[in-house]
C-alpha cells in the first residue's frame, strides 16, 4: 500500500522518553538507574527445551515470525495466508529455506502495517540492538536482512544459552502442563554449565473445564501421573495438589489460569462431587461445568494459602474467535479476541475467604482496560493478597501502559502492582520488552516529578523497586 | 451566565497541533503535506437536492443552526425551546427573517456553552475561513454576524455547487432510503455542468425492523418499487437485493446500518420465513423482530460478498431518549443517547462466515470508546473484512480522536482504520471537519516521531495514506 | 519496602500545572484568578458538631488518619491492622497517646505506598501549608511530625471554627439522616459568633431499602419524627416530604442518594402500596424491594420538582465487599468497591418525566469512568435538569480529573458540569482538595488555549464560572 522512502533503520537512545526537554532529562536520569538491572521474567511461553538443547535456531522466520501470533495476525488481516507464514494445522511447521524466505519477505514488505504498534518497536530494536541491522525492512531489503540474521544465528553468540546470559535474565518462568514431567527443568537445574534459573509454572486450565471434549481422559491421565486415584472429587483435588507439589519441587513459584470469566463462587462439597462424578460419566452440562470451574478457582486459592504458589489470572478472552482459522491452523493462531470483564462481584467469593491471607498472592491481568480504575485498583488498594497485573497482550504497548499507570496509580499506588511481565513466545524480544517497560515507567515517574507530585528521589526509589523488590515480593522470588 | 470580554474572533494556523515547539514543527511539516488534498467524504446526511437546485440558502440559521442536532442539544439543555431555534414537529421549519434572527441570537448569546466542544471549533473556523467573520459571537454581535453571513449567502460564490468546488470535495456520499428513486443523483450525474461525484448510500434500517408500526406497509411499498413480490421472505430478500443493485447502478459504494445492538446471529431459513410471514400479518413479537434483524445483518453481509457494497455499522444509540421531545419535534432533534456496546460475541456469527471474504468490507463505528482497544482493534487486526471506523458523532472531537488513535493503533496499526468520515448534516463545516482530522492525525504522528517510535518519513507516508489510499481502499473508491 | 533518601518536604508553587513553560505560564495566569476565591462545599461528611463544640482535636491520628478510609485502605493492603490504626467495631475509637502515636507511625513509615496517589498529595500539602511541616514523613520522622502537629492542634488557631474561617469556606453542606433533628445546624445558625453557612443534606437511603433488616422499625421511627402515620404508602411518602421540608427549613439545598444501581422505573401507585404494605409486615422479596427503591428515585425527583431540593446521585458501589472487614470494623472501613454502571436506560424513566423540569437539578456522580463520554455527557448535553458530577472518590485525583474533562467537555462543555465537590471526611484537606481542582481546571484550560481551541479570555471566564456561578446555579446557592 505505502512505499516507505526510508531505507536506514536505527533506534534512538531517548525512545519512549517524554519529548519535552526538562521532563526528558528527569526520565533519562531515572532510566539510567534501572536499564541494566537483571531481568526478572515470571511468566513466559518460551519452550525450556531450547535452553536444554542449546541448538542454533534454524532460520529467521522460524525464530522471529512463525511462532508469534502478535505478528501473524496483522499480516493475516492484510491478506497473507498463515500457511505462507510457516503455520500448519498444529502450529509452526519446519521450514525449508525457500519457505522461510517467503515468509520473511511477507513480513518485510508489509512492515508499514506495524507502524505505531509495539511489534514494530520490538522488531526495530531487536534488529538493531541484537543483530546490528541498519536497513529498514521492506520488499527491497527482505533478503539482505534475512541473510544477515541467518548468518548470525549460526554463530555461538546466538545460541539460546548465550543470549540468555547476554540478556541478563535472572529468572525465567515457563508455562507447563500439570502432566509434564518437567524433564527440561530438571536437566537445566542439574547442569553445572548452565547457571540461569528456569522455573516451571503450573497451568491446569484444561483440567478444570469439565465439559470440554476429552476431559474424562484427562482425569485418568492426571491420576496416572499423580499416582492418586481421581475416581472421585476428593481424589481429583488431591491429584492436583500432588502435581502442584511436584512443580514446586522443580522450582515453580506460581500457577497460571485463563478462563472465560473471573467467577469464583464456591460450591458445597457435595455438589462439587456430584458434578465431578457426572463429568467422569461424560454427562455434565455446560452450566454445571462453569459452576465447577468457578468453584475450582476458589479451591485453587485455598490450595495456594497452603502451599504458597502465587496465583495469576489471565481471564477474559474469546479463544479462536474464527472457527475457520481454528480448523485450519489450530489454537494460538491469531484469532483470540478479548471480552468485557467483571471482577468486583466475580472475585468477591474468593477474596472474602482468602483475600487477606498472608500466604496468598493473586495477580490479576486483563485486556479490558475499563476495570483498571473501576475494579482492580480499588480491590488491590484494600486486599492484601491482590496485585494488579501490568498490561497484558494487546495492552503491553507504550500508550496502553501509560493509561494503565494513569488508571491504577492514583488509587493503588505503585506498590500494589505486579512489576513487568511479558507473557511472550518471542525469546529475542525479551530485552526490548523489559527495556520498554523500564523506559515507560521512567517516563511516567518523570511526569509526576515534572508536575511536582513526586520528588526525583522518590521517583528514583520507586523505579528501582518496580524492577527489583516489587516483582520479587509479588512472585516470592 | 458568563460574559466573554473577548470581542475579536480568529483562528490560529497551528490550532490543534502539539504546543511543544519541537513536536509542533514535525506536526506542521506533516500537516502541510495533507492539508490541501481532496476531500473524500463517504458518509454524510447532506440532501443531494441542494446540489441539484444550486439555490442560495435562505438564511444563516436555516443553514448553520436549525438542521444540526449537534448544536441544538446544548442550547436546549441551557433552556432554549427548539421551536425558537426553527424546529417544528417534522424537523426544520421555513423561517421568516424575524424567526431566523431570533434563533441566530440564541446561538450567539449562548456561544460560551460550546467552549471546549468541537461545535465551537467548527463554528469558529467556518465563520473565519468561509465567511471572513472577525467578531466573537455574542449577544452584542449576533445581528452584525447574521447580516454579514446573510449577505454572503446571496452571492454566487456561496451557492452549493460553488462551495462544493471550493471545498475540494472529490466524492460525496449521501444517505438514502431504499425506496428512493435517486432522481437527484441521476440529475447530477447527467449534468455536464456539474463535475463532482455524488453517490447514494443504501440505508435499509426501517425495512429490517419488523415490529415497528407500519412495517407491513413498508414491505408492500418495497415490493412496488423493486417490482418484486415481497409476500414471502424469499421475495423480501430478492427485493432488497434488487434495490441494492439499483443503488449500485446509481453509484452507491456502501450500505449503512444503525440498530440498537450489533447482533448478527443467523436464523434457519425456515425460521426467518416464519417470522417474516408473522410480521406481514402484524403478528410478530419484539423478540422475534430482534432475532430477524440480527439475522438480516448476516444476510446483508452475504449480499455484500456477492455485490461488493461496503457495509458500515452505526449501532448502539437509544434514539429519542426523551419521549416528550420526540412527540414535539420528531426524530433527530437532539435526544439520542449512546449505550454500552458488545461486539466480540455479537459480530462473531457474521465474521465466522464472511470475516475474511475478499469482497466484504465491514466498517464498524461506535460511540462506546471502551470497545476500541478491547474489541474492535483486536478484531480488525485479524479479520480481513473488518475496519475500525474513526470516531463517530460525540467522539468526532479532538481529544476523543486522540484517544481513538491511542486505543486502536497499538493493536491494529493505521491501515486497519477507515479514514476520516464525518457523518454530518452541516455542509459548511465539511472543510473544517476534514481539516481537523488531518491536523489531529499530524499531531498524533508527530508525537510518535517525537518519541522515536516512527521516523518522520514513515509519519509522512502514513499521513498521506490516511487521506488517500486508505479511504479509497476501504470504500472501494 | 523502600527507604526514601529524601528527608525534606515542600510543595512547589507550580504543582499540577503543565510542565511545558509556555503552557504553564497560561495556567499560572488562570490559576491566579481563582485560587483565593471562597470555597463552596456542597457535599461533605464532616460532623457539624465539630463546629458547634469548637473543641481542639485530640491528636493527629484521630484527626488525619483514623476517620479517613481513603488512607486506611492502602495501609491495610500493605498489612496494617485497622485496630492498630484506631478503628473499632463501630468506627474510630478514642485513642490514648500511645495508640495515636502507634497509628501515626504506621502511616509515616508506609508513606511511600501513597506515591502517585492524591492521598500523598493532600497530606504533603496539608502538612506544609496548614502545619508548616518541613520533613518527609518516614519511620525516622514520625514522632517529630506527630509532636509538631499535636502541639499546633492545642492552639486556638487550629480549632474547627478558626480553620473554617482561615480556609475561606463560604458554604458547607453536611450529610444527615432524615430522623436527625439538625440541632447542630440550628445551634450554628443561632450563634451570632459563628458567621459561616452550614447546611444539612437529606440522605434517605436506608428508608428506601425495604428489604434491609430493621426497615419496619425505621418506618415507625420516621412516623414518630415526622408526625405522620407511615402505616401505608401514602403516609410514608408524606412523611418523607415532611422531613424534606424540615431539612429545607434548616437550610438544606439538596438530597443525596446512593444505591447499587441507577434504576428509576416507576411503579403503579397500587403496586407501590402493595409492596410497602408487605415490607411493613416483613414480607418483602429482594426483587420487590429493588423495584420499590427504583420507583422511589422517580418519586424523589417528583418531590424535587415540587420543593426544589437538588438531587445528587452517588450510585454504583458494592459496599463492604469484604464481609470479614465489615464484621470487625463496620461500614466505611475501606472495602467498598465500585461496579460497572448503566445510566442511559436506567435514568430514562425519570428523565422522560422530569428531565426538563425547571425545578429539578439532578447531579450524577460515578466511579465508572466509561459512562462519562458515553452516557452522562450526552444526557447532560440535552436534558436541562441533568448535570455531570465531577469525579468522585477514587476518581478525585489529578489524572482522573484530567480524563473526566477530556471525556465530558467535548460533548457537554463546561456549563453542564457540577463544579467541584469533594465528598470528604477529612476537614483539614478541604483547602488542598479545592485548590487541586482549581489547579487542574487551570491546567486543562491552559491546554485548550495552547492548542488554540479557546482564547485566554475565554479560559479565564470559564475558570471563574467553574468555582462561582456554576456551583451556585447547580446547587441553588
Amino acid at each position: 500500500m505505502s512505499v516507505a522512502p526510508q531505507v536506514s533503520l536505527s533506534v534512538h537512545p531517548d525512545r519512549l522518553l517524554p519529548p519535552q526537554p526538562e521532563v526528558r532529562d528527569v526520565a533519562r536520569r531515572i532510566y539510567a538507574t534501572t536499564k541494566d538491572l537483571p531481568i526478572i521474567w515470571p511468566h513466559s511461553h518460551v519452550p525450556p527445551q531450547w535452553l536444554v538443547d542449546d541448538e542454533p535456531w534454524p532460520d529467521p522466520a522460524s525464530l522471529l515470525l512463525t511462532p508469534d501470533h502478535y505478528v501473524l495476525r496483522l499480516l493475516h488481516a492484510n491478506g497473507a495466508e498463515l500457511s505462507d507464514l510457516g503455520r500448519g494445522p498444529e502450529g509452526p511447521l519446519p521450514l525449508d529455506e525457500a519457505a522461510a524466505r517467503k515468509a520473511w519477505r511477507i513480513l518485510c514488505e508489509n512492515y508499514h502495517l506495524f507502524r505505531g504498534t509495539p511489534v514494530k518497536y520490538w522488531f526495530d530494536t531487536t534488529f538493531t540492538e541484537v543483530f546490528g541491522i541498519t536497513q529498514m525492512p521492506s520488499a527491497a531489503t527482505a533478503d539482505a536482512i534475512y541473510d544477515e540474521v541467518a548468518e548470525q544465528l549460526t554463530t555461538p553468540e546466538f545460541r539460546p544459552r548465550a543470549l540468555f546470559e547476554r540478556f541478563g535474565i535472572s529468572v525465567l518462568a515457563t508455562t507447563d502442563d500439570p502432566l509434564d514431567d518437567l524433564a527440561p527443568h530438571r536437566t537445566l537445574a542439574a547442569d553445572p554449565t548452565f547457571t540461569g534459573r528456569v522455573v516451571p509454572t503450573f497451568r491446569p486450565d484444561r483440567f478444570l473445564e469439565l465439559a470440554r471434549p476429552g476431559w474424562p481422559d484427562l482425569a485418568r491421565r492426571l491420576s496416572e501421573v499423580a499416582g492418586v486415584d481421581t475416581g472421585d472429587y476428593a481424589g481429583y483435588v488431591a491429584a492436583l495438589e500432588n502435581r502442584r507439589r511436584y512443580f514446586q519441587e522443580h522450582g515453580a513459584v506460581s500457577s497460571d489460569h485463563s478462563h472465560l470469566d473471573a467467577g469464583t463462587e464456591p460450591l458445597e462439597e457435595g455438589e462439587a462431587a456430584r458434578i465431578y462424578a457426572a463429568a467422569l460419566r461424560g454427562d455434565v452440562t455446560e452450566a454445571e461445568a462453569v459452576a465447577f470451574r468457578r468453584h475450582m478457582m476458589s479451591e485453587t486459592a485455598r490450595m495456594a494459602t497452603e502451599d504458597g504458589l502465587v496465583m495469576t489470572l489471565h481471564h477474559g478472552v474469546r479463544r479462536d474467535h474464527d472457527p475457520d482459522n481454528l480448523a485450519r491452523y489450530g489454537a494460538d493462531a491469531g484469532s483470540d479476541i478479548p471480552l468485557a470483564m467483571e471482577f468486583t462481584d466475580a472475585l468477591r467469593p474468593l477474596l472474602g475467604r482468602y483475600g487477606n491471607h498472608p500466604n496468598l498472592n493473586l495477580v490479576v491481568f486483563t485486556i479490558d482496560e475499563t476495570v483498571f480504575s473501576r475494579e482492580l485498583a480499588p480491590m488491590a488498594g484494600f486486599y492484601r493478597s491482590l496485585y494488579v497485573g501490568v498490561p497484558w497482550w494487546f495492552l503491553d504497548a507504550p500508550e496502553a501502559i501509560r493509561r494503565f499507570r494513569g488508571a491504577v496509580t492514583e488509587t493503588a499506588g505503585f506498590y500494589r502492582t505486579s512489576g513487568f511481565i511479558d507473557d511472550t513466545r518471542a525469546f529475542l524480544s525479551i530485552p526490548t520488552r523489559h527495556d520498554m517497560s523500564r523506559r515507560l515507567d521512567a517516563a511516567y515517574l518523570a511526569e509526576l516529578v515534572a508536575e511536582h507530585r513526586l520528588t526525583e528521589d522518590e521517583a528514583l526509589a520507586t523505579a528501582h523497586d518496580l524492577v527489583t523488590t516489587i516483582p520479587k515480593k509479588v512472585f516470592k522470588l
